[in-house]
């Protein structure tokens, strides 16, 4: 695999999982108080727009990547609707 | 433009301009409590690799679209250490 694929993968799979962490904080602290409620409605379209592109496209990194991600920001918007 | 070229952007537009009322609701509410550190910090190295990405695969949205979200998560990050 070519180096700057493998960059474009790190940095992919960082800008994925970055969102585990404020997930978990959220389920762990019952508390979303500080978390915009409007970022992760607008976060959670454009993913759903993404995976879209990536069918469409045919790619599959594109497609797996959005997955992950929509777990992580649905899950995020659902507490920051529950927990306030 | 191709109707796929267009949804692409739309999604990069959201996925990146998401962050602004996350960035303008720290400033406004100078509390960051339930906001992850862990997850900013790797959000930002992220967006610094998407941008080496871009720079080396001489790719002008990555590279734009990159520099807009390393501003808005930036910021993030300096209001979560400072308001904590």
């Amino acid at each position: 695999m070519e180096s700057i694929t493998i960059l474009g993968l790190i940095a992919a799979t960082l800008t994925t999982f970055a969102f585990l962490p404020q997930m978990l904080k959220a389920i762990i602290n019952r508390h979303t108080k500080d978390i915009s409620l409007l970022t992760y409605i607008i976060f959670v379209i454009g993913i759903i727009l993404w995976f879209i592109y990536g069918i469409i496209k045919n790619d599959l990194p594109i497609i797996l990547a959005n997955i992950v991600s929509f777990i992580f920001a649905f899950t995020i918007l659902i507490l920051k609707i529950i927990y306030k």
